[in-house]
Parts: structure tokens; C-alpha cells; sequence
């Protein structure tokens, strides 16, 4: 399956490309090359959001609904597919975890993988829905019941696919200071980040608490997701309150909704409703590392995932100490858990590492942070930009569609995908090393 | 004795800043706050070599000298309480891996400890005064016999040590195509960045190859220093072969030289024979890396160390490659090393972040690469600069001075420090949750 996926993505990707091609996709005026093209089809179907142009601007009605079509189609086919490999995967040897989860699946009354897909397609179908009614409550007022629907529906499938494609006239900026659209975007983000089967282990433990456990890998992304909205939230708040390009512009009211919501968006949400260019050089450190960290395992949204992040911090403080187990939630995590936490962030800093370095050589007109900034959210599939995409030459936007791909294929499934053969055991037994000192 | 070392270097900085107070030490005309003298002796003491002020023109031959006192000490008490530690904590619980050196260290016919440290004490006279006289071939045509003997002591102490003080009256610049300066100052780096114990490891098995075996611990370290000094040489040959504010002024061998030598610096050097202000953001981005990822455990050097970052890239190339040990050398690494090295990293990592995210917030005015390029230098004590130092503010001082000191002491040292009881084993038995998905 890892191979499929990186298949069919690369299909997809060059299939939404030719679909942009066609007549009448692009606005008058707008005239993308082949190059902007395949950027924004790969951002749509990875579902990242960046942009080489203002997508209202540039792309008819056609062109927008070529684009939601490629993002719905994107954000389900991680969805299910992530759901899927949690769940088949663990008939595989070697991936223990993998079972075990397959196991609660199925104890949480998913029954077969068809049914299983039924209730994603099902779930998605609803969330969505109700996304868009109740931005419609706005847009109709605003635009009229056609266009207003249209928006509110665009929106909702945008969101909870952390896809991150915006077609308001005017962008969200607008909407700032308004707690209905805020917070119905946000919701939508955050169920998304969390991915299906934590929602889906929630829904069903609320229902019958004594049944249903709520899953320990349940229990630690929660916690992380609402530590780092805290933690995010508190610092942006403090360092934009007086800045008079972004939130001192608001009311008080408006900066607590404003600082909650960039708090949401780098995971892996997309939307922003402050020009990131004008964030305080501190609000824009925090935005980065937020995006790196990113969302859940198997969910819409991105970067190295909030359970690796909580993995590496317990294994800091452990190390702090003086612990030898890694305990959360009365679980012991294993040693291998803790070592494929580490190896993930390491292959993904790499990976982040090597294009901005490739982008930064590319492009030596344009400035470290602005790049830094692109590339992060372009490997974690946020989608948040300061503006930098539209000023990249084609080979930086060749750089950065590859790291979409690579970005949302993930590391771990790519490396699976590097690797069908069984998992090499080595035939010679060496003797342990144990003389190499650390740090 | 980790808490010794931290509680030495405290009262080592708080000397040798009472020191600089003393008159007679600042030259006529220098008007360094007391802020200015603590940054300077934490960075003479910790070995960076971050500088508020040109060390030429702000201090005096006896304030000079006091430095040099400084950096001195705080080399050799880093060879020292690294090579003591390793032997020493090798007769605790849970340190298998420091008892196995410490057998092996015995193998290389050390002896007692008293006869350990005088063989530091005199290999390192020894080799700063075969780099002194070296330097002075140059330096005393340059300047005149005792001047010149001066300069040459003076920088051959100073780069032994890793330390990156510099008292040349216009810089190190003028050397840049200077093979006799550029090329000892360069073996010194290497050979204090190698560390004691690599170097009397490969000092005693060229002597006698039979019977003393050369560490895998020291064949993993060379490599990696190889490879990381290549990569360096050839990213920044080509990044600043064109570039007419740098290299691009030089002869063409007189690139090659400049190319080497700023691949060696940022393991932790500090000495530069070009601004790196100048530098293409390319190189910037090498630098910064080399810088973060620095030399061996136990010498002067700092960073998170090449073995931690060698065995970093073995468990993602085994991650990608579907292997399960970690094999170098035909030696297993324990997981508890690897998982030991991910740890180092993720503390060093936060440690470095949140110094950074300090500075932004505190030095507005500043740039985000400048202080990025900074923040790191300090964190490895590299010393290296873009010139930013001198235009902090003092809360920027300070937090660059906890850094520097941090830095040092190191991460794992720190730890250990925090924590003088046993290793806490859990009382509680917890069954193992395998359920955590990651990446
Ligand atoms: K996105
Ligand atoms: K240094």
C-alpha cells in the first residue's frame, strides 16, 4: 500500500495539472504558467493551500471547483488512507503497534475495512455540512443566497480538510473580528488535525464510556494539541497585542479571537486571517514551530505530529531526570516507539533542511526568514505563507511542490514505500558497542 | 562531580570578571559596562570566543592576557573533567558504556588519575607550543621578535583551546591567503575539536597497532569529522567562489585555502578569515549547520557532537533502508545510545530555540538570521559572529551569556548535574501501551 499511495498521488497531482490547463480555468488576466499550474494543483491535492496568486483572482469558478475537488479528494484519501494502513498495516509482522490498533478498531464496532470507509465518507459528508451551514449563517447576509452558499460551502470543505484555499473576494481579512466564521474554521481545523480515528474513539467512548476506552494515543494527542493552542495563543497573544499592523488594529475582544486563531491555523489549518509578513519577528518563531510540530498521526494535517513532539519532551525530561521509562497515562511507551519518534523528527529535519537550503541558494534574492517560513509550512502542508511563494523563480516552486509531495506522502510512509521487502534482520551478529559517548 | 563542574565555572566566570574590573586592563579610550566584562569572561572561560568589542583595541596586554589565562583554564578544565568524567562515572550503576571506556582507557596504559591529567597537562603544552613556533615563522617577520612571539603564543593557545580569541591589530583577514597561518590554526582546531581521548587513541595505536586497537569510538568520530570538513570545503568553494566581498577577492588556490578553512572553524574554532556578514545566505545556512552540529564529546569543541549526529543519520538511513541495528564498524549500537543521542539533541534543540526566541523578542532591531547565526555560535561555543554581539542590549548579553555557560557545561552534564540521585527506576510496574503512532 505505501507504494500505492505515492502512485496515486503523483497521478492525481498530474491529473489535476492537466485539468488546470484547460480553457476557461484560469480568470482573464491571470495567465499561471505551466509550472504555477502543477504548484497549485500538488498544493491542492496535498492539501498545503500555498499559492502562487490569489485564488479568487486567478482562477474562474471552474478553476475553483477543480481545485475543491482535488483538495476533498486529497483530504479523504489521507484520511482513509491513514485510517486504512493503522488498520491493515497491523496484519503485517514487525508492526505490533499496528495490530494492537487494529484491534481496538475493530473493538470500537468499525466491522470491515468497506464499512469502515462507508462511515469515513459518511463522517466527512456531515462534518462538512454542518461546517457550511453554519457559514452560510454569514455569507448568505453577506453575498447573497448563490454566492453565499458557494463561499460558505468552499469553506467548510477547505477547512476540515486543513486544505487551506481561500476564494473571499477580499480574503479572510474581513472576518478577523467575527466569531462565527473564526470559530467555525477553527473547529473544522482542529477536527481535522485530529484525525478520524481519534475523532471516531471520542464520539463512540462519549457514547458508551464503559465500552469504549478512550485510547491512550487518544488521551496524549489531545493533551498535546491543547497544550500547544494554549501555548500558542498565550504568546501570540502577548506579542502582537500592541502591534498596530496586526492585532492593536482589533478590538480587545477581537485580539483574544485573533491570537486564538493563528493559534489554530499552523495545525495545519492554512488560513490566516493577519498578513503573516506583518507578524513581530517573535509571533513569527512561534508560528514556525507550531507548523513543525503540526497535527496528528493520519490526520489531514502535517509536520512531525504532535505525539512525536510529546515523545521527544518526555524523553528529555526523562533523560532531565534521571527516568529510564517513558511513562504517559499509566502506559509504558517502548523503546522503539521512543527511537521511531526520534528518527522521524531527524528525517524530517533533513528533508526541511535540505530544501530550504536548495531554496535559499535558488532564490538569493529573497530573505532567510521569509524562506524559512515557506518552506516549513510547505513540508508540513500548512499552507500558511508570507507572501514568499509568488516571488520564487520556477525552481523554487519545483523545490517546493516536491516537498508538498514528500510533505504529505509523509516520512514514514515513504520510507515504507522505499522499502517493501520484509524488514532486513542482519545475518552477521556483531558484538555490541557500547564506548560511544553523546552529547 | 557534574555539579562541581557547573559550580567551578560559575566562580571561574565571576573571577575572571572581577578581574577585567581591575584597572589598567581596558585600553584608553574602551568603555566596556560591567555587563560587557561578564559576557567577555563567560566567553573566555566557556572557550566561544564572542566578542562585545574588537579584543585587540578594547583591552590592554594585561587585560589580553587575563583572557588568555581564562581560555586557557577553561580548555584544559574541559580535556581534563571530559576525559575524568568518562573514566570516573564509569564505576557507577548504569553507565556501562563509560566503565567500558574506562577499561579501555586503561588499556592505553594510563595509570591513576594524577598521571592521566599531567599527560594531559603536558600533551597540551606541548602541542600549543609546536603551534606557536610554527606561528611564529610568520608572525615575527610581521611584527618584530617579541610581538611576534606574542601573537604567536597568543593564537596558538587560542586555537588549541577552540577558544577563537583573536589580538592581530587588523584581524585575521590579512592571513586569509596565508597557507602557514591558515593551515596550523586549522590542524590546532582539528586536533582540540578531536578531543584527549581520540587523539591518545590514535597516537598510541600508530605506535603500537597490535596491542592498542583503535576505538570504534574514535573510527565513528574521524569519519564524521572527515566527512562533515569535505562537505563544508565543497559547499562553500562553490557557494563563495564568485562572490567578489569574499572569496571571489582571493587568488584562486587562495579560494581553495579560505574554502578549508571556514569548513574547519564552526567545529568550534571561531576564528574567521572572512566577515561572515559577507557570506551568501547559502553559506550561512552551511555554516550555521556545521556550527550546530559541532566536534567530539569531550574536547574543546561544542555542539551536539559528530557521534550523536553520525548515529542520528544511521537510525534514519535504517528507518529508510528497513534495518533494525545499528551497525558501525562492525559494532552494534546499543538502542539506549541511539535513543540517548535523539534525547541529547531534542534538549539541545529546545535549549537553542528558546535562547533564540529570547533574543528576538528582547532585540527586536535585529534580524532573524543574524541573531539565528548568533544563537547557535554561542549554544557550540563556536564564537563565530556576524557582527551582531556588540549590538545587542544587555538583556541580549545576558541571555547569550547563560547560553555560552549552558552551552559548556553541556546538556548531558547539565542533566546530570539536575540530578545527583540514583537513576529513579519506577515503582509502579506499567503495562507497555505500543498503540503511539508516529511521524
Ligand atoms: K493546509
Ligand atoms: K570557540
Amino acid at each position: 500500500p505505501p507504494q500505492l499511495i505515492a502512485l496515486v498521488y503523483v497521478l492525481g497531482i498530474l491529473l489535476g495539472t492537466a485539468a488546470l490547463h484547460l480553457p476557461g480555468v484560469q480568470a482573464p488576466g491571470a495567465d499561471l504558467s505551466s509550472v504555477d499550474l502543477l504548484f497549485t494543483a500538488t498544493s491542492a491535492l496535498c492539501i498545503t493551500g500555498l499559492v502562487v496568486a490569489d485564488t479568487a483572482e486567478a482562477f474562474t469558478r471552474q478553476g475553483q471547483l477543480i481545485l475543491l475537488l482535488l483538495f476533498q479528494i486529497g483530504g479523504l484519501g489521507i484520511i482513509a488512507f491513514g485510517t486504512l494502513f493503522a488498520v491493515l498495516a497491523g496484519r503485517r509482522v514487525n508492526f505490533t503497534e499496528r495490530q494492537h490498533l487494529a484491534e481496538q478498531l475493530n473493538a470500537l464496532n468499525v466491522g470491515s475495512v468497506l464499512s469502515l470507509l462507508r462511515i469515513i465518507f459518511l463522517y466527512t459528508l456531515v462534518a462538512e455540512a454542518v461546517g457550511a451551514g453554519l457559514l452560510a449563517l454569514r455569507f448568505v447576509p453577506d453575498f447573497g443566497w448563490r454566492e453565499g452558499l458557494y463561499q460558505a460551502a468552499y469553506h467548510s470543505v477547505s477547512a476540515y480538510n486543513n486544505a487551506g484555499f481561500v476564494v473571499l473576494p477580499r480574503g479572510m481579512g474581513p472576518y478577523a473580528e467575527d466569531p462565527l466564521v473564526c470559530g467555525v474554521i477553527a473547529v473544522q481545523i482542529i477536527l481535522g488535525g485530529l484525525g478520524f480515528l481519534v475523532q471516531l474513539n471520542v464520539l463512540t467512548h462519549l457514547l458508551r464510556p464503559r465500552r469504549n476506552r478512550l485510547l491512550t494515543y487518544s488521551k496524549l494527542t489531545l493533551l498535546t494539541t491543547a497544550g500547544l493552542l494554549v501555548l500558542g495563543f498565550v504568546l501570540l497573544l502577548a506579542l502582537e497585542w500592541g502591534n498596530a499592523r496586526t492585532f492593536g488594529a482589533f478590538s480587545e475582544p477581537g485580539r483574544v479571537l485573533a491570537a486564538f486563531f493563528q493559534s489554530v491555523v499552523p495545525r495545519s489549518g492554512g488560513f490566516s486571517t493577519v498578513d503573516m509578513e506583518r507578524l513581530t519577528n517573535g509571533s513569527l518563531f512561534v508560528m514556525t514551530a507550531l507548523m513543525f510540530v503540526g497535527a496528528n498521526s493520519g490526520s489531514t494535517g502535517g509536520g512531525i505530529k504532535t505525539s512525536t513532539f510529546a515523545i521527544l519532551l518526555g524523553s528529555a525530561w526523562n533523560l532531565i531526570s534521571g527516568r529510564t521509562e517513558l511513562i504517559a497515562f499509566k502506559r509504558r511507551i517502548p523503546t522503539s516507539t521512543v527511537v521511531r519518534a526520534g528518527t522521524v523528527t531527524t528525517i524530517y529535519t533533513l528533508l526541511v533542511g535540505s530544501a530550504f537550503f536548495a531554496l535559499v541558494v535558488s532564490n538569493p534574492q529573497l530573505g532567510f526568514t521569509h524562506l524559512l517560513f515557506e518552506t516549513v509550512s510547505a513540508a508540513a502542508t500548512v499552507g500558511l505563507s508570507m507572501n514568499t511563494t509568488p516571488k520564487l523563480n520556477d525552481a523554487g516552486l519545483i523545490i517546493l511542490t516536491v516537498l508538498m509531495y514528500l510533505g504529505r506522502i509523509g516520512p514514514v510512509t515513504f520510507a515504507l514505500a522505499l522499502n517493501q521487502r520484509q524488514v532486513k534482520r542482519g545475518v552477521i551478529k556483531y558484538p555490541a558497542e557500547p564506548d560511544i559517548l553523546v552529547g
